[in-house]
């Protein structure tokens, strides 16, 4: 059945998986809602969007992302309040850090309307995903990889933009250990770290596995020349608490600029927080660890929001973080979620009802 | 119709596309052969391959690929001599190096008999597509990618393999242009650049895009950190020529081991050309360039075997190198291919026939 909703045309599945999947057991990333939305980049122009059935994409073997990587892709969440509305976070500012990704990677940029307007037709056509239980949410992916053909090592003249959108718990459970990366890093000075490129994911894996054979669950990495700056935490930015000041290091080509990371920033602002962006070293953290000054450490990113820190390690030692009551952490994840979904007033404009 | 060579099960298209390929005009990895080996990884572990059509693979849009960059390959070529013996050339590093890049990439171990048997039924299958033109050759591309579901950044639990096939004429026409890099670079001190990982290549489109729309046809990369060290040049090793000494750098986990970068080490020492493998400086390049004793700049890699460089930029002014007659590039280049083609002895036990 094909019907049009903002100008995009809509393929409807012909049933529904929605009452195979267990709301309230959800996990992160693991199921797909019925639909997504499809688009094609090709002669030289992206083509107005579709919303599809949720279904496999048939590639030739010589499709550019299996040989050179061209991938990028965004992390978005939706959530329904009491009245059902659906609602949306910063969304515009997705679509902007999709277009940097893309320039970076040599992929065509993507109208916004395609983005904005594919989005919310997708959200309305599976407005039923959308999980209603605190701490649920429907997590969004949009991505483009190349599906242009060839062996040669240059960009692809075609390419496929898709959202898809799966109904999700929880990124993390609990307090996370991690190692304080010395011989591994994940992006370069001139590189593409801060863009959301597949390929900056992969080369984590092998390193997180080492960290987790060690006992801990994520890789504090640092810059690639000294070890001696403290830059992201797994997938996410990193927020470091000294007595009462929060610090966060600045965004650069190494690191991303995460939109959970700069509303952090202006909402403890607000909060009266002191709020420092600057480089941090792992000599401070761990001299602040030892004389007691250090109080929180925590990731912040899409899936997780706000991931609490309970220790890490370095040098072969290990250092505790201390219990506290009241942290940050958790005030300003519940301030971010609250704000997120509708339960308390947006001053930022940051909410966006589709 | 289906049968076994060296125990691998074969498919066999039901018509062959060899007709419609003009041999004598053949591009780089343009046209494929036939058919492909096919092998999964799925519950924990490689499953033995097939040989099957050459045809579409369809993924899901969840699956990690996608998403997350985990990707590696290889290339290598095939001939055919005179008396239409099928050679490969040193493939056997070919196959330890995959192995290494799938380590860094989280990837898991390919067993050996699966790569080599599953090569050289492929080849025997197609072996009609194995060009005899001078210069051209069926170029061989290995490749593993995550084909595993779901959206958290964790490595996958399904891979695919696949060997596809292209005849192919010569990479590059003529002599290049290139730009030392001062802005960008393609690998990180501890990261994945000694690995054939997909997005290592990626995220060279973009600042080659930018040396092409100033002139140059490819860049020299230059360590992320200082951009004072030459590294890569495109996706190549990179020789200089000062004098009649032959340089080039040490291989590190930012520079990939080259199999043609080591052959010509190898060789150029048996012709009793001075070889240094040691880090070498823009600045010496420069100087060399400036003082005339810089003869020869190239770059070696598989694709292309040796790619001669007429000239590069740097810090907006441009150097040429000097039209030699007789030119290390040009004999290295010919005793190469000489030993892939079994046109010459071959002292080095490089040759291999399938």
């Amino acid at each position: 059945m094909s019907t049009i909703v903002n100008d995009i045309e809509v393929i409807k599945a012909n049933h529904t998986k929605i009452h195979d999947i267990d709301f309230n057991n959800l996990k992160f990333g693991h199921v797909f809602s019925d639909h997504m939305l499809e688009c094609d980049y090709k002669d030289g122009k992206w083509h107005t969007p579709k919303v599809v059935p949720y279904a496999p994409i048939s590639l030739d073997p010589s499709a550019k992302i299996f040989h050179y990587g061209q991938s990028i892709f965004e992390g978005m969440k939706a959530y329904k309040d009491e009245d059902d509305n659906i609602l949306l976070f910063r969304p515009l500012d997705n679509f902007k850090r999709l277009n940097i990704s893309a320039k970076r990677l040599a992929i065509p940029e993507l109208p916004e309307a395609f983005f904005m307007d594919g989005l919310k037709t997708l959200l309305k056509v599976d407005s039923d995903w959308i999980p209603k239980k605190e701490g649920s949410s429907l997590y969004i992916r949009p991505f483009i990889f190349a599906t242009g053909k060839g062996f040669h090592a240059s960009p692809a003249d075609e390419y496929k933009f898709i959202i898809s959108t799966a109904p999700s718990g929880a990124y993390f459970a609990g307090k996370v250990k991690v190692l304080i990366e010395e011989k591994y890093s994940r992006s370069a000075n001139g590189g593409v770290g801060f863009a959301k490129a597949g390929g900056n994911y992969a080369g984590q894996f092998y390193p997180t596995q080492l960290a987790v054979k060690k006992g801990y669950q994520q890789v504090i990495w640092t810059d690639d020349n000294t070890h001696e700056y403290i830059e992201e935490a797994g997938a996410m930015n990193i927020f470091v608490r000294i007595n009462d000041t929060l610090i966060t290091g600045p965004t650069s080509d190494r690191i991303l600029d995460g939109i959970t990371r700069k509303s952090i920033i202006e909402l403890a602002k607000t909060e009266g927080i002191p709020v420092e962006v600057r480089k941090i070293t792992v000599s401070e953290v761990v001299e602040a660890a030892k004389n007691g000054t250090l109080k929180e450490m925590f990731g912040a990113g899409t899936a997780a929001v706000i991931s609490p820190i309970a220790g890490f390690g370095y040098k072969n030692e290990d250092f505790d973080l201390p219990e506290l009551e009241n942290t940050f952490a958790s005030s300003l994840k519940k301030r971010i979620t609250d704000i997120q979904t509708n339960k308390a007033e947006d001053p930022f404009g940051w909410r966006y009802k589709v």
